[in-house]
């Protein structure tokens, strides 16, 4: 991507307008819970796909993922499918088996251990002889339930088992809904970076069953409405006021609310993928904004010491200061954002033992895949609702930024 | 794919005319080592790419690869790349790494053993780290220089290293010259199943430099020409008695036949992967004539025993006789293909320690992942240039098609 003189981007991204919704009237509404799902559709030519959000839509999986099968393979209904799930969703999992049962679809459920080290070539290699031992062939549709990590595992494993296994993505925790299931990157780790063997496969379509919030841990609930707030701050002033009237109902898991929470975020970020799907022209960096110090914090602190969406929430919060101090938005964009991020219960500081780990924060940056050649980049606001990727940013302010 | 009452279904091949060749001329001609490259073009949207045919062409690999790069990756010249290639083609591998030097990417050569064992995944995360090393990233271009199985490892290895990195096959065998190199399977083997990890990947360009075949043993060399006359049988007559004009022209490796012979043999191959990319609408396993057979023999003689093309060329035959017994064949068909096999030196009948285990060589086809539920298929010649998808076939008629 070109930048000009002075040393920033504009990303030019092409976003659908904020739809005023019902719950732009700030009164809180009674929950539709039986309400057609909400549907996002994702516009890939074909490997174009429907993200479906509703309350208790795993019971009505089949009904939803058979026509999906079926416009892949004319004339075949799948008398057999895997359910890929970790060991904390297994009731999740069970719900799924039990609809496809009904269906007439025999459904085994491949059990992973939760947490980030089940994203590797052994636990891969594990579902591969599963895969075997089920006789599976190019149309045994894989499920993969749970988080992003089963996500990323079970899509890299249907991607490369006999060159591509149909996939419907089934995310579990609010993060995964809004982030991990929408884009098709799918991968594992390598033991020196994150996601290093994967691959782009979008999956034949998403079932998101906002049911299975109400057992999401509150902590992990939250890091998922960080995601949630960043859509707004890229990409969309709208949604982000919307959030400032309703993010309480969201978090309390208002059936209406989170719905339309979902929706718009799979939505916004379903436009940037559609005009970048294999992350060549630069669009999909504006979805990283936070990140860059998001990833160095996650580094430093241990993986699994700040969930992702707290470390995100902090980034977002050192990276809106360091758009003030090179003098691109003003002080009360970067006042909102801590404010709405302090209603969702989240972290807007960095931490106090790493905050005297600055010189190591900033080489984690310069590690960090989107920089180039070592010098420093990040996506900032240059107002509510849109970025720009800025090169070559000063240290000093970054560092300054840090502190604030 | 649907079947007609007799079990049998047309596979509806859309394939170009066959060209006159400057070769339909018998007399042997000069052959013209200055002209430009024979470019096949793989039409296949934004994933096509041109095939480059020339003697010589490994030493002008960067001005080929540069404009398929650039293409891809506008305004960015490599300044690195790796070049996987097996213990046997050191020399090769040398010859691309100078030319590319020359161009200013510094390009790293890594080795891996030959053999079919090197398919794996221990071998594939030995090459992540290979790459991590040399800090590939998205924009370093993998070159595989080898046979089918460096082409396939190695396409594998950069479809899913850091989700994709851009990958120019260079095949150094006939065989991989007119099979591997053309239609973007790439994958590993598991210990239950060849091929079973694996994706569709278009490489960016293909390099097929005969001379490479120089150096290649006569067994290998021939074991290509079995592929060749497949694709006569299966798809043009033309180019099948243009074979039957000057076989020994390609065997003994005159440049401007063997040129012709891998070029046609590469459209022919394109001309179906275009209609079918992905395998789902069965036309593709028209390019499985004789390969059902084929597998049965290589499993049961061991892998090794037998080459492929060697296989290939007795299951040929083997499917030929088949069609002959179920009335869609004259004999002249069976007795031009194996007249024209042995001139090219390969065998035409099953191997003696193989005939008493005709049980056991049904068991492996019923296996065979191009069968259904365990019913017998087979792609069988209507006509020269034609083939159909059979199905349900006399385990008797395929016994006595064996013992011919």
């Amino acid at each position: 991507m070109g930048t000009n003189r002075c040393g920033h981007a504009p990303i030019a991204l092409n976003c659908r307008q904020s739809v005023p919704s019902p719950l732009c009237d700030p009164r809180p509404q009674e929950p539709n819970l039986a309400a057609e799902p909400d549907t996002v559709h994702v516009s890939l030519g074909d490997r174009s796909y429907d993200i479906l959000i509703a309350d208790g839509i795993l019971s009505a999986a089949a009904d939803a993922a058979a026509p999906w099968f079926l416009r892949k393979f004319p004339g075949h209904v799948p008398h057999a499918a895997a359910i890929i799930a970790d060991a904390n969703v297994q009731a999740h999992a069970g719900r799924l088996q039990q609809s496809l049962a009904q269906a007439g679809w025999s459904a085994t459920v491949l059990t992973v251990e939760p947490g980030e080290t089940s994203k590797s070539l052994a636990q891969a290699a594990a579902l591969y002889d599963r895969l075997v031992e089920l006789n599976a062939d190019r149309r045994t549709p894989v499920f993969a339930v749970g988080g992003g990590v089963v996500g990323d595992l079970a899509g890299f494993v249907a991607t490369t088992f006999n060159r591509g296994l149909p996939f419907v993505q089934v995310p579990t925790t609010l993060l995964a809904d809004v982030d991990s299931s929408v884009g098709g990157k799918v991968g594992i780790n390598h033991p020196r970076a994150k996601n290093l063997i994967g691959a782009f496969h979008q999956p034949l379509g998403v079932l998101i069953d906002i049911a299975c919030l109400r057992t999401l841990p509150q902590r992990e609930l939250r890091s998922g409405l960080a995601e949630i707030v960043k859509y707004g701050v890229i990409l969309d002033a709208g949604f982000f006021e919307w959030l400032e009237r309703q993010v309480e109902s969201v978090a309390g898991l208002e059936p209406a609310a989170v719905r339309h929470a979902i929706a718009r975020s799979c939505r916004l970020k379903a436009d940037v993928v559609e005009q970048d799907e294999f992350e060549r022209s630069g669009l999909r960096a504006a979805l990283n904004y936070g990140h860059t110090f998001a990833h160095a914090f996650e580094a430093l602190a241990g993986y699994g010491e700040l969930l992702h969406g707290e470390a995100v929430s902090i980034g977002m919060v050192c990276a809106s200061r360091l758009a003030e101090r090179l003098g691109r938005i003003s002080p009360d964009i970067t006042a909102r954002q801590v404010e709405l991020l302090k209603r969702c219960g989240l972290p807007t500081v960095v931490p106090g033992d790493l905050r005297n780990r600055e010189s190591e924060i900033l080489d984690c940056m310069r590690l960090d895949k989107k920089s180039e050649a070592g010098r420093l980049r990040f996506v900032l606001p240059s107002r509510l609702g849109a970025v720009e990727l800025v090169s070559d940013v000063d240290h000093a302010d970054v560092l300054a930024a840090l502190d604030a």
